[in-house]
């Protein structure tokens, strides 16, 4: 495939067409139009054409999409295709509920450790995995071909241990501290700012209640 | 201010502006200019010029942005002069690290209780709250004024929770379910789908591979 610049918006959405797909095919599915796609996921079909169209389409006029097809050419685009080994840093709640999150395998990305760097934790097990202090961690990384590191602890820190995976050759980096990272170029970064979320939301409470509001009150003038 | 429609693009940055403005305000500065913010935050000036239009500006020619002032005028636009009332669904790793999260505490959101549907959660507490059986969410979420509900359970259930929620008069729901929530009209909903966020990564580090070997390649060929 050519190497097309590609936007972030449109990555963004194909992990969710390969959700649908999956479960399409899992329903035993075979081939779906762009039409029935669309109302399926709730967005328009010109959008899903639009999309594919950037990897060179998948349809064929007058038949649809083959469902098991376009669920591996996604998979393959996205990488799914190889496996990423990945370690968890921060053994705490957040850490634990991660470790134990099997969905992340069925997707090839495989949990090989987890780090903290309290005392405490190290030693203790998640999924039958001893937790490991982080004074080991770059060699641990270049070692074990570790490509993705989940950072799981406060923003404290996290500067300092991006800095040090990324001289472990971390290839990216899903990040919940709260706080942007500052990584060399080739370390991809994508932030999960649960603070962030719960903002957006009192934003759009606020903005429904306002719209709705401001209906009533013109309702009210005619 | 008057109810003009904003992307959902521009709502999804003033939380980190907010962040930024507010960790400059506790670090004692009262004005930037919005080339100063621009290297600060790592986006152009233009699109932070661009970004505060939508709601009339706040800058001042020649003099920049008054920092405690466009913090406070951000926060507002984001409802965080209100308070919201939330509940956590499922008390789990995931529902526990969530329980434990202070900060959500700072920005006006308190946590009023925590509900799991397995008996042996039933009563165990977090952060000093004993966990509820799930048989009274309705009626809970009606009679504390809950605002948001953090939905962290499995996908399974994640859908009939989420109407039960609707129900009880919920405005809105963060969602780590791998799931997408059919809700009501009004219900608003914010999805952390962490599997797609590692896809994402996975689509990154694959692209830039493919990148320096195609330079790679290329310099071969000169």
């Amino acid at each position: 495939m050519e190497a097309k610049e590609i936007s972030q918006a449109v990555i963004s959405r194909l992990p969710r067409y390969f959700r649908y797909l999956g479960e399409l095919r899992d329903g035993g599915i075979e081939r779906i139009s762009s039409q029935e796609l669309s109302e399926l996921m709730n967005v328009t079909a010109s959008q899903i054409r639009q999309d594919f169209n950037n990897f060179g389409g998948f349809g064929q006029q007058g038949y649809g999409y083959n469902v098991e097809y376009l669920y591996m050419e996604i998979g393959k685009i996205l990488g799914l295709d190889k496996r990423h080994n990945f370690v968890i840093i921060g053994a705490g709640n957040l850490g634990r509920a991660l470790g134990n999150y099997t969905n992340f395998e069925k997707r090839g990305f495989i949990l090989r450790g987890i780090f903290d760097n309290d005392e405490r934790c190290v030693g203790q097990t998640v999924r039958g995995m001893k937790v490991m202090h982080m004074s080991n961690l770059e060699s641990f990384v270049r070692e074990h071909d570790i490509d993705i590191a989940v950072l799981a602890i406060p923003k404290t820190g996290a500067a300092e241990t991006a800095d040090r995976l990324a001289a472990g050759g971390i290839k990216a980096i899903l990040n919940f501290a709260h706080v942007d990272l500052h990584v060399p170029e080739g370390v991809q970064v994508e932030n999960v700012h649960l603070s962030d979320s719960l903002m957006k939301l009192s934003y759009n409470i606020n903005r429904y209640q306002a719209e709705k509001e401001g209906q009533c009150n013109a309702a009210a003038h005619c």
